[in-house]
């Protein structure tokens, strides 16, 4: 079970744990306007595909609450936010529908979160079972509770199997530049006692191929209908590396990261961020202030190097993707 | 032309730059005992194979101008500093076959600089043409000037090429977990006027499959008679996913950095370093101090993902390396 929550809601204040303080604090940000949701997602106070639709549910329940704010204009100040993931879209899109229909919208952000954690729940119990007997696991950035609300996408099945007795070994890419798995994932497991290592991210292959990695499980931001995966800078490189090894590469999403309007990969926006936090971010002059930098925010990896998807419904490998999502997706 | 010169030697003293401080301040260091070198190698304060294989032999000269110092005692304490690079024992040789031989230590030395300079010239020259139509490069770590004592060896085919006019734009891979690319090749390259962007390592995946990346080119710590090369870790990563994307992948290195009495890279040690350095540099709290860190700090790339060699008698593909070797190793 998990004790990690990344938000909740009261009426008219979304509360949530302030991201970038952690491991060393646990600090929390009560967000009581759409404005306020959306600082706290561009900043990453919030962050994880899954995780910031909740919040832009949240944001539009708020944002309803307060006279003179469109739906329009409200969903636009949250959507500008950050542009690879999906589920900020599909969050902000549920609420708005039931302003529009008249119905109560901080139920409507309840529910929708509500099925986030369900959903969550769903695919630990649909990937547990690819961990019992494949221990030492690579995961790559944060696609824990913190990233989801509850349970996470790939440490779900990670905590279930444990939970069952697995004995797991996780391998912890620290992922630059704003290390979201040593801060985050490392913080997760250690809280739930699970064993791990964190490494440099240059490190994963390395360990790969020298028969220390069983399996990769990620999370994704956004998943086109034939499989591409747009996820967390550095993916690329870890699926590419896992099928030259032999090593299954699993990615986990609830249905809000599924994007089956988009063909593929090819066209999903990539977030280009601050070169700052690749040159300023480390220590004091680690580079020469006269060098530039680029900081793209996540990679697509093709649906050729995924060898399953865990979803709510089940595992599916990327050739049934399509077909799958005509089934099941709500 | 290159500027930079890593080490330098007076009589009884081995000045060398401080690399841990760059690229913030340009401070040397002045040697004058082998466990002074031994120490500058083991802290990094000299670093990148051909220039701690010059550092060694220094060590060496200085260890034979005292009483009381075996050489067999000497050549054991500098050889037990690092354990990868191949460099390093064969300055080390150079310098105590000399001494054997009653002749001049420091003159042995000093031929030994000598020679690796002018073989990272000659690297120079044989790759520059490499470079002429690929104009955008990625690299990995520092195997520039810092590491070689002058010209580099995967810098240096990029500096003729730029002194002769090519218009090269370098990607350079951050090289966590002790910044390598971005604190010593950014400040390599901003010192020449090479344009160039810092990346996290992460990244250097996305900029090959987004079609950004025409080459990419690195040293070496040890290269085996079949052509597997160890390097720092991260650059079996980039090999792997640049051969995904038909990207030519070169390894350029003087004759002291090939072991041709080891068959393959599945024997070389790969030294595995303080996990501290991942743990503890980023910046206060970046993870928990509950969380175990893994630290190596080489790994090996198969020669089938190396493109070819850049020698000092000219580029060589990996099947014609054991050959070449017997032809050409002085």
């Amino acid at each position: 079970m998990t004790a990690v929550r990344a938000l909740w809601y009261t009426p008219g204040v979304l509360h949530v744990i302030d991201q970038r303080a952690l491991p060393g604090r646990r600090r929390v940000r009560h967000l009581r306007t759409p404005e306020a949701v959306a600082r706290a997602i561009r900043t990453l106070t919030v962050r994880g595909a899954p995780c910031i639709g909740v919040a832009g549910a949240y944001g539009m329940a708020l944002a309803s609450r307060t006279r003179g704010r469109t739906r329009a204009a409200s969903a636009r100040l949250l959507l500008a936010t950050r542009p690879t993931a999906h589920d900020l879209s599909v969050g902000v899109e549920v609420v708005r529908r039931a302003w529009v229909a008249g119905e109560e919208t901080e139920t409507a952000a309840e529910q929708y979160c509500a099925r986030v954690v369900e959903e969550c729940r769903q695919i630990g119990e649909a990937g547990a079972r690819l961990f019992a007997h494949t221990p030492r696991v690579l995961t790559h950035c944060n696609a824990g509770a913190l990233a989801t609300v509850q349970w996470g996408t790939a440490l779900a099945p990670l905590r279930v199997a444990h939970d069952r007795g697995a004995s797991l070994f996780v391998w912890v890419d620290e992922t630059r530049p704003l290390l979201q798995g040593s801060r985050l994932t490392a913080w997760e497991l250690a809280e739930e006692g699970i064993p791990h290592a964190v490494i440099v991210d240059n490190a994963a292959g390395h360990f790969m191929r020298t028969g220390a990695v069983d399996a990769v499980i990620v999370g994704a931001d956004r998943i086109a209908r034939n499989g591409d995966v747009a996820n967390k800078i550095g993916t690329y490189e870890k699926a590419v590396v896992a099928r030259e090894n032999g090593i299954p590469f699993y990615v986990a999403a609830p249905w809000s990261t599924f994007d089956p309007k988009r063909a593929n990969g090819s066209t999903i926006p990539i977030e280009e961020r601050d070169p700052e936090e690749v040159r300023g971010r480390v220590g004091p002059a680690h580079m020469p202030s006269s060098s530039a930098a680029r900081n793209p925010a996540f990679d697509v990896t093709p649906a050729r190097y995924v060898t399953a998807f865990i979803t709510p419904a089940g595992v599916v490998p990327p050739r049934r993707l399509a077909a799958w999502l005509r089934t099941h997706l709500p």
